[in-house]
């Protein structure tokens, strides 16, 4: 099953005969004060000096957060894509929980984005699902519900049929639904990590699903997170995670995915690999 | 499905509930002039500093190859366990392809060893599955048999089944078979990688035997070798791989089983990862 995204004139395939797909994710303005700053003042420099660096790095798609306290959020990411669209040939993910912002976005966008996220929450549902229909979107499921966050592998699987039968209702096929299995914090429960883990094994093998995941949660509290995210991805891949919302400026989360390329069989004669070696040793040179 | 080893007085248990086993690789001379050079003048020093450096790095069983090109090995072997067993208290894997030297080394060893390996061949087996059933020593079976190493994960399963039958036929438990499903060179066929993993799955779920791996051959040829080995650990441990032929004296790959054993549950309270965050913080600070 393949969930295709577009921008203007470039197709991205999410599948696990393709190229992991790295979602960039800098382009959210928590925790990062200098964009917080610019977009509040409506201005979108550091947006797209990130958009440039992240697609540099390897980003296939941008996700777009445009949520500023007490800003215009419609108003915001609507102009944040325009002016990522027009410099950059990138498919978006839009980055909202409101539903007048990721239908401004989605009103201007040219292709097919991404939209993060809906959860099983049939409120959820019912909003985002007719928006991605309507504008032919693909939609990412948080694997969470009316009572949070099930606790076994199971009963997460649960809220992913939920998930696309919903779907379903509204006309968007299964493979516009990208599932999150939802990498909760290791620190705070051991096996976290494991039934994440356990979840998209489930997943892909009972619903086939194309499975995305925010992966830096996982390590939050902890030191040397950039270790234990890249561990993350890898053993998420070799479970079938075809996507991940993650910053792809860091070396070693995006050495750590094209290492996983290479060993998955999507690197014929380690081109890319070799490529990116090269690169690197050329950047040291000349830094 | 444990598999338990043994020193004289220390207990190590390869299996999907235990931290995962690192067996230290690097007590072998093949590639390593110093060691080959001491070995070859019947001289242990460099064995032994080998063994402390991968015990202090967190090595939990050590590997051990006496092979010097027209050397005495079952002697070179016998007396590299004595002097390795009198210094140190961890299980040993002894690595050899000539059954004098096997059992030069079983014979004197106290606890139970690791035999480094058996292939599905039969004049193989029939040699040592008697010596690993006359000294109750655990063995790696290579998938790989009279053809060569079968093209597929159902075909590499066969020979999987193969070995564990045929030690049975000599009475030795299943749980004594650790299988390596035999990494194979990335560079020179770009789904070496994928099928192997799938075959680690597949000898799990069907099988349910503990599965070790020479996590260092997949990378052959190919700049960065240690990230790409790095990778490799952590999608083999997401397919069931409970141990690996590696050396914990790298960082990159230390620290990348500490990270799966941290996401797949056997770090609680993440201590182990904190304890070696301060302990390299400490080292870096004292360099």
């Amino acid at each position: 099953m393949k969930t295709a995204l577009a921008s203007k004139s470039k197709q991205i395939s999410i599948s696990p005969d393709d190229p992991f797909v790295i979602i960039g994710e800098r382009i959210n303005p928590t925790r990062r004060k200098s964009l917080l700053e610019s977009l509040a003042a409506s201005k979108f420099d550091v947006a797209l000096e990130d958009a440039r660096k992240q697609i540099a790095a390897g980003a296939h798609v941008l996700d777009v957060n445009a949520g500023v306290p007490g800003g215009d959020e419609p108003n915001l990411l609507a102009g944040l894509t325009r002016a990522i669209t027009s410099e950059f040939d990138v498919p978006l993910c839009f980055d909202s929980a409101n539903p007048a912002a990721l239908e401004a976005a989605l009103a201007i966008y040219e292709g097919k984005a991404l939209i993060n996220s809906t959860t099983g929450e049939s409120r959820m549902l019912e909003v985002v699902l007719p928006l991605a229909a309507k504008y032919r979107a693909a939609v990412i499921g948080v694997i969470t519900d009316e009572q949070g966050i099930p606790a076994t592998p199971q009963a997460r699987l649960g809220v992913a049929r939920k998930i696309v039968q919903r779907a379903a209702d509204y006309g968007l096929p299964e493979q516009d639904i990208v599932i999150d299995c939802l990498a909760l914090t290791v620190s705070a429960d051991s096996n976290a990590g494991r039934i994440t883990l356990d979840t998209m094994q489930l997943v892909r093998q009972e619903l086939g699903l194309n499975l995305s995941l925010g992966a830096s949660n996982v390590s939050f509290g902890l030191p040397d997170r950039k270790t234990i995210n890249a561990a993350y991805l890898a053993l998420g891949i070799a479970r079938g995670l075809t996507a991940a919302i993650t910053d792809p400026t860091i070396p070693e989360l995006a050495g750590m995915i094209r290492a996983c390329d290479l060993l998955m069989g999507h690197d014929e004669y380690a081109i890319r690999w070799i490529k990116a070696y090269r690169a690197a040793q050329k950047a040291a040179a000349n830094a």
